[in-house]
């Protein structure tokens, strides 16, 4: 039995097959599914196939038929060019790959791994979206109800449906190992960004780089933070300093970061790209025509779906932001009782008591937004959009709405209704503490633990194999020994350990986690200044535990591209203004009630911080206007790169004009309706000389 | 004698000259200097030179030189090409020229007028101004002091120095005449935005647009307002409700406008225009290179303009600043007098005193901004910006800034100081017209009798010179036969007439007029609805004398392309965001005065009216967000457009790889550094069949 390597030092010399992706069905599929989709992604793409190298094996665990998925290096490099992939030439300057000038990039000396594998990996998953129903294809064979339309992503269609059930690319163990080493074992290094971009992709690289770059500018306010909380607790003109510090800190945060996001993508080659998108597989309505495409594709009518939000979306997220109201009015009903429970007897039980009712409200806040986070989902689905990014910022929206008011409505509650200042200061504390625990434990604790109960449970499995491995050899040689031979033991075993870890499902959660958290830092700041603290030693943990799951938990993610943070940019900027009203009217508030300003009417004091509270949303907004998004470098390069490709673009057509004149003057003088002739621009250069010298004479 | 229509009909037909452009040096220029531009005019390409055609002659008025300045239609599509003009093609896609593929548009029968009279004098310029100086050219002929740098804009340094007195492209008198009949000759009809862009370009039928656009804007309010001041003058509650209506509007007029404007810029071909902008000709520096073009430049450091900006400019803007706060409060000096006198004395007299004021006032209002008119030209000069689009910002920030504080200072301060609302009322009114009655003379008045003045001069001083007629034949006869046969007398006449009108100074002034205007419309809207009907009057009378002007009075400006009225839009919303703000003040104000609320606490009431201006505001922005800049038919064509484009190239790219498979394969295996050849495509695909009936056994 031949290894897979074999085909190599054979001549003439083959190259060898390499497992991109995985495609696992369902183990119910029907035989005749599975064979149409085998011979779509195997079909010549002028049949409507996706010409890829696809072999298939069959799990050993649970039946389930796998497709290896792979395409040989001019494949990819021809769906490279397609796609606008970027690389940089032998000059150092980022340029979409072509083909015919493809010796001038660098590394263009090894053509098999010119590509890094996760770019292959995300072409192999383009052209399987990529592989569309053609006129004769009106169902899924094997399910009569699963109806297609022509042009539709077929790959998408049984993914949605739940046919494919998994499709994923499979780690480059080596490098993975590599880059943990450089990554969650080191803490005092800064993270290897560009690293995790050619293993994960834009997507998640710039969400760690958000991460981190967040996380290294806690620093400043955590350290006046501590220096507040040992020196000036009580000075409230300070901690109003404080607080205009806080919200031009997350200003300015928040500016710099989009330059920096800018940086990365601009070093990325995703600033400028431009990118068409299909109609997500979920999406129905009628069939029409799309008019962009002038393809078939469903239409749903924007009336619906604005009928849609507005009369089911609205209400029940409504509904589901006063229950949230409701619990909290509860929650304190509790606490009040507890408090004077406690005022009573004085016991240390009773003492522990007072902070049972925040525990349970913590814990209420998290199981309440992961029930809601199912229900926005299912209206955000109900909802029909037509684009995925359509529907992610849709789902963004649902989610910090209801995640700002579920967290923060307490602490509104205690700070302007009750105007308790020392009670927001210590359910501040108290919840962020929580949150941030349960956050650890929920995020990354159980996924390891049910990783390790996982793998334990697949090793037995496989040793129990092992033993009946004879037979097993005998049926290999017997039936697909030419599959053993292309595709390694090792390798399927790898497909089939993956294919058991958790999907990693996107940057949203992790998101919203710092955008709550980015709130209890700025929001109250002149009431707790220590949130910066927490915040910061709970992300430098956050960074490691979360790239940690990256690397060991779950399959690896296909690379998508971005040139920035997207609707989170928004969300935290709103934050900001948001964090600049309640700091100003906590600072009048506190003066109000230390009495501290005592010849001063109440409503003078208002005015005053109304008026100051305009200066620094004022103040913010210019900074933010005044900044811009892109650095000058980046600018500057960008504006180079353009002008060359202008300049080129002209001299090109200056040539062909100069070279063609005599053709381009007939061509005028036979296009146009009065037949002229013009005069050869040497002699008018001669007249003009003449001309001159005449009319200097004048 | 021949006419210039001679040359056509001899054969072989030559292509008659037109003269497009004009340039008028200065009266002593001298002669070096003149025959160095001309060269430079005349000279090919490669040599530096423009390739035009030019031919002088001399003013019979004032002895200056004036080249006529034309070229052949070659030329002129070639140069249409590189600038890359857009034309609508047959299928009426509006492309970019390029002369291969000239018979797939649209007029492209008759070439000599495919291009629009503007866009080839919009070429000529383009062309003079690629004029640049070489290495040899160290200083201005005849000026010894005049440097030059390698790289400069010859005509634009002349320009600048004032060597040039002049360059202008001629009118076309019958499109000029028919196109007046359409637009300021015709009230009840919309103004042709069409052919006035065609006419003057997208600049200025930008600028018309926007003041037709908003005047049509401003009849719901004006009809609001003339029913609150029949019906509701006093009822505290509606004008309320006005109020909201006014800032909520303002906000959609706003939005609706920058919708439009995108719209107007997608049919006129501006909208995805990129533009690389060389410095200014009075941008000054050491010499270094520039680093996105590579080429010498002067280079200024950038601390140096910072420092000059925050040590001169604003220094003195401040200034300005408290000198116009102080004169309105001198002014308010006298008016007090003035009323306390008419309440003694009770006369007719000391009736009339008491708008003598205001009246006083009105004019210095319109004094000082038209002295801080020059003192910020001179500080932005000052302060050397490289481009001009800064330059343009930086003076408009300077003007709105002081035009806003000059203008509405008074009424601030009789609004929240004095608190005394009909004052308010009254003032705003008085200022408003007179404010308008003096723009209506300053700006249509005197310039329509200086030119009436001025032509009648002319036409005395022609008489006067055609009595000696013969004298003059003799002369042209003798010496410049040649020119006469070029240029017509009725050109020649042409050019001194319209050298002798005035040079069009740009939209810059309109757009501030209208945009203090705006602020008197919405910032106090509710102690004056009626400033809304005054605005509307004004308008409709603007927009034919403002175009009167533009066709009778001014030079033709040269054609200037833009997608959008720039920074004027951002000035508009901020007015919008500070309306907000007065609005809720003055409601609240309006509230406490009347004593109509007396059960209310004032912080209580404070507090209320900061909610609902927060309210208010966020409702204005978020309805600023929600709707999308560009129209959806805009946006949609837009990516059908791309997305034609793209299919295309991936088209091409497919063709290409398909066809040259083979040649790609060896190019790969030749490349790889690890010789490899790969399986032919159709291999695998009968690999996987069999593969997936073995798979389908198992």
């Amino acid at each position: 039995m031949n290894s897979h390597h074999g085909g190599r030092e054979s001549s003439p010399p083959v190259e060898p097959f390499h497992t991109l992706c995985v495609l696992e069905f369902v183990t119910d599929a029907p035989q005749a599914a599975i064979e149409w989709m085998i011979a779509k992604i195997h079909a010549q793409r002028t049949a409507g196939g996706a010409e890829l190298q696809a072999y298939s094996v069959v799990n050993r665990h649970n039946q389930e038929v796998i497709l290896h998925i792979g395409a040989g290096t001019d494949r990819l490099l021809e769906a490279a060019e397609l796609m606008q992939i970027k690389k940089e030439d032998s000059a150092g300057v980022l340029r979409e790959i072509t083909i015919a000038e493809i010796s001038q990039f660098k590394k263009s000396g090894d053509l098999a791994n010119f590509l890094t594998l996760a770019e292959k990996q995300q072409i192999i998953l383009h052209e399987l979206e990529k592989i569309r129903a053609s006129d004769s294809d009106k169902h899924v064979p094997g399910y009569l109800k699963k109806k297609l339309y022509p042009g539709q992503s077929i790959v998408r269609k049984l993914l949605n449906d739940a046919v494919i059930h998994k499709l994923y690319p499979l780690h480059d163990r080596d490098v993975l190992k590599r880059l943990g080493e450089e990554w969650y074992n080191k803490v005092s290094k800064p993270q290897p960004i560009d690293d995790i971009r050619t293993y994960f992709g834009e997507t998640i690289a710039m969400y760690f780089g958000f991460l981190g770059f967040y996380t290294m500018a806690l620093i400043p306010p955590a350290i006046l933070g501590l220096m507040y909380y040992f020196v000036a607790w009580q000075d409230i003109n300070r901690l109003a300093l404080f607080a205009v510090f806080n919200v031009v800190w997350a200003t300015i945060f928040l500016q710099v970061w989009k330059r920096k996001a800018s940086e990365f993508a601009f070093k990325w080659g995703t600033l400028d790209r431009v990118h068409f998108e299909d109609c997500r597989a979920a999406y129905f309505g009628k069939m029409g025509i799309n008019k962009v495409t002038g393809r078939p594709e469903p239409v749903y009518p924007k009336w619906k779906r604005v009928l849609r939000f507005y009369c089911i979306t609205i209400p029940i997220i409504l509904s589901c932001l006063l229950f949230a109201v409701g619990v909290m009015l509860v929650y304190f009903w509790f606490q009040i009782e507890a408090e004077v429970y406690h005022a009573e007897w004085q016991t240390l039980w009773t003492k522990a008591l007072v902070l049972v009712p925040s525990l349970l409200y913590s814990v209420a806040i998290v199981v309440m937004n992961s029930i809601y986070r199912k229900i926005a989902k299912a209206l955000n689905d109900f909802e029909n959009h037509r684009l995925q990014s359509a529907y992610d910022n849709h789902l963004i929206i649902k989610l910090v709405l209801f995640d700002f008011v579920n967290c923060f409505v307490v602490l509104f509650y205690i700070a302007f209704y009750m105007q308790d200042i020392p009670r927001l200061r210590s359910s501040l504390a108290l919840l962020l503490i929580i949150q941030q625990v349960i956050g650890q434990i929920q995020e990354s604790l159980l996924p390891y633990l049910m990783f390790r109960y996982k793998s334990n449970k697949m090793d037995k499995a496989e040793e129990r194999r092992e033993s009946l491995v004879d037979k097993d050899a005998k049926v290999d040689s017997d039936e697909s020994s030419h599959v053993t031979d292309i595709i390694s033991k090792e390798v399927r075993k790898q497909a089939e350990v993956e294919g058991e870890m958790e999907t990693y499902e996107g940057t949203m959660d992790d998101y919203l986690e710092m955008f709550i958290q980015f709130g209890y830092v700025v929001l109250f700041s002149s009431a707790y200044p220590l949130a910066a603290v927490w915040a910061f030693i709970n992300n430098v943990t956050e960074i490691r535990t979360d790239s940690f799951k990256l690397c060991k938990v779950f399959q690896r993610p296909f690379s998508q591209p971005t040139a920035s943070i997207g609707a989170w940019q928004i969300a935290f900027q709103l934050m900001g203004i948001i964090a600049v009203m309640t700091n100003c009217a906590l600072v009048a508030l506190s003066l109000h009630n230390q009495g501290l300003l005592p010849k001063w009417d109440t409503a003078d004091l208002v005015l005053l911080f109304v008026g100051g509270e305009h200066l620094v949303l004022a103040l913010t907004q210019v900074l933010g206007a005044m900044v811009p998004d892109l650095p000058r470098t980046v600018r500057t390069e960008m504006a180079r790169i353009e002008f060359q490709a202008r300049q080129a673009w002209r001299n090109e057509r200056s040539q062909a004009a100069r070279t063609h004149r005599v053709k381009l003057r007939r061509a005028v003088s036979l296009l146009n309706a009065t037949p002229i002739s013009m005069p050869p621009l040497a002699d008018s250069k001669v007249d003009g000389t003449t001309m001159q010298h005449r009319t200097t004479n004048v």
